[in-house]
């Protein structure tokens, strides 16, 4: 059995939980902040059968890609005449560690 | 020494976290949530030498057992004819994944 | 690549994680209490390559390493006549627990 140690951006984390468990995968979040990302993270702890263990990091990396998101910024001070417009910003992306499980216990 | 992460239900924590520190067995508590467990959950890191390993194990077992615990669930709406009457829940449970520490300071 | 899992005081963990980022070493920082060390504590998750390893432990040891500090307690109940005097503590110290990893991703 293999421990996954997955940090995700918190936008993320729901989608990827939701979809590890639809694929029978056990998954716990871990209360995250800073570091590896820039904004919002979660530590997700995976664990997995070594047979199964490529898929779940193709399941990783179709939840978590980076992809480019276009967002308006709210407007300056009241009054300001500038016009605030549209910005491309990129989201997602993970950091995924995978250690070896010597011993699993199901209580 | 192995490193154990256990996955415990919030109401078993206390008394393990109790238990592991009587036996001079250290232990941090990691804010969690979901995934492996239905109720709230509490992941626990826990060092230990290879020579106490099966005895922290049994420990996580005597505390963290399933079990079936009586509950009485709250009366409906006021007003409902309805009684509530006590039902039967299976609490406790936990996940244990057992890794090899390398190298281990204690600063 | 290793693992570093490194349970330090909450009065550390900032300028841990400012000194490692610093370094280019990627840090996550988990929530976490009680146990290894008795005051408030964080558990910091380190990824890093094995040719740094050494170079990481050294900077844990030297920002945590536990120092005496001399702190003032507050008076008393307002009325008794009991001065409060300084007294010296030991902060800081660090449990570090290293562990290899088999496979890494960057997403
Ligand atoms: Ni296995
Ligand atoms: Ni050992
Ligand atoms: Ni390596």
């Amino acid at each position: 059995m293999k421990m996954i140690m997955a940090v995700v951006q918190d936008i993320d984390s729901a989608k990827l939980v939701e979809e590890l468990t639809r694929n029978n995968i056990g998954v716990t979040r871990l209360a995250s902040t800073g570091g590896f990302l820039k904004r919002g993270n979660t530590t997700l702890m995976i664990g997995v059968e070594e047979e199964r263990l490529k898929d779940v990091i193709k399941i990783i990396e179709r939840i978590c890609r980076p992809r480019k998101q276009v967002v308006t910024p709210f407007p300056a001070a009241p009054g300001e005449t500038m016009i605030p417009y549209p910005i491309e910003v990129t989201v997602g992306g993970a950091t995924v560690f995978v250690m070896n499980v010597e011993r699993f216990e199901k209580i």
